[in-house]
């Protein structure tokens, strides 16, 4: 077999099969196939896609590729979920605690990430004392135990996927539906999740920026997700506004405690209850999506899930008084008022705008070795549709230092305004089951 | 600038400026971009195309990259001719002494090449003495003194089209028009061309097997030729069998010999005479095609053409009295013969079967140091639409080992018959002028 041929036959629109495609990714992972071979399949995918059999194949193929996570010694059908990403998404901290309090079992790894704020991993670190590093069996009986364990990323998942992925980034070849869609649900299955909820957002802060692409993309993930035997269900979510009112790290813990004690955003709350309902189907805890959403719904009106976070961060060795005063969580030095310099109906929040800002802020990492600040971000004080009086406060601020005109400038770029009332974006789209 | 950009932009189906196309090249060129990102542009300009201001851009980058050689110190317009490449093609042979023969300065450049034959450069060293290592300033006097002057490839011509073509090869992006139609271009534009007569095949036996993906090849070409300010055509030529009779290096060499005596096959006098009328015509040494024509065949009946190739054998060192005798060329050991086995009229000799044919006999090179046997190929004795009776003779092999069976098979299985008579494809099906 030879990857010239292979590129030929993909070019001309050929199907690979299993056979081809292992040889490929093994050969790519050791070396033997060379990257301008690689970049030049990847550019004919670009353009020639490839049907779910191949995708399926690739995904395998790229989980084979390193190390596979076994749960096994967890009781119970392990339901993980990932998002494509947005700015002030929250969802993970919540539905944790609130499916694991229903009987789910939730063994998170997670990761630290790039962007605007930081990922899952340190947003939990800013509870004083939580530890992310677990070893496997301590993860495994924390599991099964409390419902609910989150560990950092360790182990040597997907080497090709990593090695693929940066081929892509720098040869243009990122934006593919086929080669997204199997990259992120390689590392869902090697994280050893036996059924997937995948929340893929659209809209301006989306990296779906059109609901006809974040359709494709989650109908090629549950595509593959079915077709690797992981029941897979995807969620099509509004990202046209940051989600929630909080962008930041502890900000969010604070905003997810909140959400929680059933005090949280309308959006974020809607959101968490979508995917938990979901979850909590997926992994047999309810015969109905309706039933799961009662379930989760009685879960935060009885203290219950509020109850499962505390013994999950006492698990993990954090303080769990931080839940009943989470004033204890890091706090920044000084808060200053961005207010509305014209009255009017919100029109439009530009996410990644508002990301930027608090990523100027110091909440996010650019590189792999920055620094975070884990106090500082935004809290968004009016949303897509209120009506604002000049002078009012749009957006507190929650910094470290005090001249901050630049952020100010950017949060003020981001919001329109419109004097007629405005028709909100649904928040959920669609539900995407194959 | 970034090469990431420009592969985006031509992915996404953009034009390249000529700004962009330049650092992209040179940057190639001296390792500043690395192969993989390289090959996905390919691939991307296999799926996207490039317009004809692109090609030209291309084109004239590639020249850039190294030398260009300087042919003004010879008076006239230096007209060179380029075929893509069948089998049994020894026009190149004919055409330098015949077109010289009527006043058109001829300032060839060859090489040696890989194939089922030799280059012309092979075929000339057949001659006894013969030198084809000349000096420019030697090379120029005798051009301006004979008119024709042919000498192997020197100089670092198009190390960017080397790379290139090297990285097209094992990445399956050879096969795309804007990269073949440049890649040609460049090394004929380098070597010192003032207008350009392209012959391009097509057919069974040709690169292009599809007389539609012929002529966009052509059009490609002639498009960079008149876009470079290099006057050029395209004639599009039958190769669904071999052209002529003789298919090795010295027994094409006596054909051209018998062609200039006017006693050559039908085919490739025919052939001669159209590409060379329309150098002639080029050159401005006539004011039509027809009169052109009238001009080279005057040259072949008044036996000045075959003086002319005298002149140009002896002004190169080579013995002339071969013209006159060709059986002091190399000759091979044995004369063998294919006959047919079943009665009928010929209706197809896949070409590159017959190539092979010779090639297994020893007269082509497999890599770049393989020695080829000057002696030994094969001659047609019928042609497509011929009629021949069982046990007639079909090929005669031209061997210096007695054991051929498998190149006896390899040709018989090239020959196909009917009972019907057989309508012949046309020799020319097109002449492309922009």
């Amino acid at each position: 077999m030879r990857m010239l041929d292979l590129i030929a036959k993909k070019r001309d629109g050929g199907e690979l099969t299993e056979e081809e495609i292992n040889f490929m990714i093994e050969g790519y992972t050791n070396g033997d196939i060379p990257d301008y071979q690689m970049s030049a399949m990847a550019m004919a995918l670009y353009f020639q896609d490839m049907t779910t059999e191949e995708r399926v194949a690739l995904t395998m193929a790229m989980v084979a590729s390193g190390d596979e996570i076994d749960l096994s010694a967890i009781s119970g059908i392990k339901v993980d979920k990932h998002s494509t990403g947005g700015v002030g998404d929250t969802t993970t901290l919540i539905l944790a605690p609130l499916v694991a309090s229903v009987g789910v079992p939730v063994a998170k790894m997670s990761g630290r990430g790039l962007g605007h704020t930081g990922g899952t991993i340190d947003k939990l670190e800013s509870i004083s004392g939580f530890e992310v590093e677990l070893d496997g069996d301590t993860f495994n009986r924390l599991v099964n135990e409390n419902k609910v364990a989150v560990v950092g990323q360790s182990g040597n998942l997907t080497p090709a996927d990593k090695k693929l992925y940066a081929l892509r980034d720098v040869t243009a070849t990122v934006n593919s539906i086929p080669l997204i869609a199997s990259s992120i649900m390689s590392k869902k299955i090697a994280s050893g999740a036996d059924a997937i909820v995948l929340d893929v957002k659209t809209g301006s802060g989306a990296f779906m920026k059109d609901l006809e692409d974040a359709k494709a993309l989650a109908k090629a993930m549950v595509g593959i997700g079915n077709g690797a035997n992981r029941h897979t269900i995807a969620v099509i979510s509004d990202m046209n506004q940051p989600l929630g009112h909080a962008i930041g790290n502890a900000l969010e813990v604070k905003e997810a405690i909140a959400t929680l004690k059933g005090k949280g955003p309308e959006d974020l709350t809607e959101l968490c209850l979508t995917l938990g309902s979901h979850m909590v189907h997926l992994a047999n805890k309810a015969n109905s999506i309706e039933e799961a959403r009662e379930k989760l719904e009685s879960a935060i009106e009885s203290g219950h899930a509020l109850e499962t976070f505390k013994t999950f961060i006492q698990s993990q060795g954090g303080d769990p008084s931080v839940v009943d005063d989470p004033s204890q969580l890091p706090t920044a030095r000084v808060k200053l008022t961005v207010d509305a310099q014209q009255e009017g109906y919100v029109s439009d929040i530009v996410a990644d705008e508002i990301g930027m800002a608090a990523s100027m802020l110091g909440a996010g990492r650019l590189t792999k070795d920055s620094e975070i600040d884990l106090s500082v971000g935004v809290i968004l004080k009016k949303k897509v549709g209120d009506f604002v009086k000049t002078g009012e406060e749009l957006v507190e601020i929650h910094a470290n230092t005090d001249t901050v005109e630049d952020v100010k400038e950017k949060i003020r770029a981001a919001y329109s305004f419109t004097k007629q009332p405005v028709e909100k974006n649904p928040l959920i789209y669609d539900v995407i089951e194959n």
